[in-house]
């Protein structure tokens, strides 16, 4: 009987309190639990709001009792909180239009491991990337979106991986998805943007960051919102560019950075480390 | 006879063509120089701009008669340039308002040695920072503006240092100045910006960052132009927060970014490493 | 009536056992404290280690309170803690030889507010800072070192900074220390080591850098041990250089690097964020 | 008729003499050319060495004229120096263990033109990575290696790649090779190395650095020589680590930084930017 464990990680937020942490504490030892991290971040008393995600190990009877227990002691603190067993790997469904090196990145982790996550199929509104990802064994959709059909292919997509996702990724999907759609989904929406923003938003941002005249590049993966490139930003990277490297070179070296930004957002995600409040998000490193 | 020696650098700027770098360095050669080095970098075939800097070595005389002949070798090619003598240190005048940490870098860096450079004055709206900067025997002006008198205060800021400095350095001064001395003023005028342009321009921007919940916050050195923010950078730099920096936390670390990249920029400007060219600039590090 | 509050910082280091969180949480709860911020973290199942930094804030009373149990509840997990009212700045005297930057970097800081710090008094071996020391109003003793008299040398640091500091920073002091001042000294010794550690252990790392031809050089800031450059590391930080920089313009750049890793090895001391243990740290940022 | 120019690199190194700029770039003009880029450097006056790379652009019979010329020049100068038709890509051999990170990076790179290199072909020590690499259309070659056949093994890498190549990349591959197998290789030898060197050389570099503490891991290119982890280095990556990555956490990370440090090796090879002199690298980028 190898590993009689159950990983357990708890992410929590609400408005601080003195006694949470007693509390939450209190019910994980009760439970027979032994917490692996605890990392908890309250803000300015002005906002006075409290963050909290603790990794615990728990057999699984103390488990069983916990999340029976739990939910009543959450609503005496009126928290949003979410529970996941660790050995249940989320299910990461992926949107791509042409451009492949997120794409290739993101199954590339997950072929070697690197990502503890399930691709339950790619959706495309191109047919190009189908031989790559079929490589994988991962299925592949095929679904054109064009001016006419935007909600039909959307329904498509909701019905494809509404229910069979527990996340989106956008690994440059290049169509932008209607309010509607982002509502109705019941999980988050994670999309990569090849600049620094808020720098750049909006279509072409190499050829701008170009004409700028900047001397660092960057990109950004964040939570997909109503308003185009404005939601809560998960990671950010940069790197260096100088008078020597063109528009196409920028575009070159972006790349490295969109797929190390979109991995980290990923790998943060997949691992349970990020609270979105507001538009802001918590993201324990 | 240690350095019989002069060290020369010439920077240029002009349409692309054949041959311009070959009379140059036979320009250079005839006049006994010797080339320590030559960056040299063309844009793309469209825009077809031709930049160049070269740093040599050539006894006195061969520079007087390189300086005679070069400027018609230089109208020629219908080329921009600046010649200079390096032993001749460049004037650096500063403009602070209370904030002291840039200021405070740039003395240091200028009384250890790391800069070669004339400080011929520091002038502030406040008297705060006199005793600061009287300290490194530097003179300090105190020049006050307020809403009624401030192209007076220009001028007198001209008068004191318009014909008294090779260019100007706002290390942190709180006035905007008016196009008119922008115009007037002879050399060029540095800026540090505390943020990372284009994002967060104007006012407050490491509230703005923490508002905007970006990973990442920046500083930006660049040259002023009529249009608020919107010069040639010349460096720029950043460094990662996260959910733990409150704005302030954001302040106090993105000083050691404005620190280190006003410190380039005047660095790259002692060392005649930039060509500033329509809205960007060209610097050879 | 301001500030009522108590600002306490926990720091505490055990074998790792179930319910240890709990309890400490439930003692700060049932002293009426807040956690602010609890960071714990705890190592593989192999080493078994547990440390945590808890910032809690509590009225006066309670943390009377807290303080007269505390240590009962310590001793039943075995731990090493330290309690800190964090109102109660730390004392810190600095050893340096003639290379001021280091020096300069950490006055600057603790003049403009940035290091909530007491500087009793800057000790050196030569005399030549003494005029930048004293223009902060800060002691300075002068205590020559050299073959025939370390030890008296030490012993006079010793009287002096033995009962009136809480740590030593080593701010370029050229002298090594001897293992027995080491280990009589009460509290930490903070060196800053001019390469990236184990990289160029001992002297002119700058010029092995160069000859090594490496295209990144760093800057270690670590705790004294007997052992020279090898105790354990606090904080690293790195810059690129190339064929361009020679020995001299890395040893430029590497200042920057220095003053940088240094000041956040202070700053990490004076938050309270450290943790030693057997050769490493764990830095709660 | 689109291009009818050639695209030409010239890498040279000589000693330092006044007059080389010169000569070259009349060459250059004389055969009807356009310099695109020149970057030159010339070492401390003690070491007194000369570096340049010229980029420029000519029609077929300029060129056919400069390839003739040239050599006279080059000898004048006593100049060692390598002449490149850009048009035509060079051929790069992998060789590869188990290990599939950095392979698989470089395959990506290559299908997606992000390199204009030519692969003949893959040789490993082991079956396991044959599959991935004939996904790409690349020829695949297993030669074992064990204590008793590595001369053997290494004389039929000799064969495979000596005429069919023009340098070699060991993209993690488990085997060092002979000193023998080094000097009789033609061209250059790439090897990415998971450490910062010189810091932990040799095995098991992430588990020495978890163990020394370290706060930034590293990667690090470098060509290949008879003493091992010793030869000129090309590049250096590094990324933040903390307590909370163990040697697996940091074994991840690393990959990262491998792929990163080892493409931009090969993109500086393949664009002919690399001057290697003594233990040293000149990188023109």
């Amino acid at each position: 009987m190898k590993h009689p464990l159950k990983s357990i990680v708890l992410l929590l937020h609400c408005d601080d309190q003195p006694g949470i942490v007693s509390a939450i504490s209190r019910e994980i030892f009760t439970a027979t639990g032994n917490i692996l991290q605890l990392d908890q971040h309250t803000t300015d008393r002005s906002e006075g709001q409290f963050f909290m995600r603790v990794h615990f190990e728990v057999n699984a009877q103390g488990y069983e009792k916990f999340a029976e227990s739990w939910p009543m002691t959450a609503q005496k603190y009126n928290a949003r909180w979410q529970l996941y067993d660790m050995s249940i790997p989320l299910k990461m469904v992926i949107l791509v239009s042409k451009i492949d090196h997120c794409l290739f990145d993101l199954l590339y982790r997950y072929s070697s491991g690197e990502f503890n996550v399930e691709i339950p199929m790619v959706i495309s509104n191109h047919e190009d990337l189908r031989p790559m990802v079929e490589k994988y064994s991962v299925p592949f959709h095929f679904i054109p979106v064009n001016a006419d059909n935007k909600r039909e292919a959307e329904s498509q997509i909701m019905q494809l991986a509404g229910q069979n996702s527990d996340f989106l990724v956008l690994a440059r999907y290049m169509q932008i998805l209607t309010p509607e759609f982002i509502e109705k989904y019941p999980g988050e929406i994670i999309n990569i943007h090849h600049s620094f923003l808020p720098s750049f938003k909006g279509a072409y941002p190499y050829q701008r960051a170009y004409e700028r005249g900047v001397k660092l590049i960057g990109a950004t993966a964040h939570f997909v919102t109503e308003d185009l490139d404005e939601g809560p930003i998960i990671e950010q990277m940069v790197t260096r560019v100088s008078h020597r490297d063109n528009a196409n070179d920028m575009k070159i070296k972006g790349k490295n950075l969109e797929k190390l930004a979109l991995a980290s957002a990923v790998k943060c995600t997949l691992e349970r480390r990020i609270i979105r409040y507001g538009n802001r998000t918590v993201v324990f490193t």
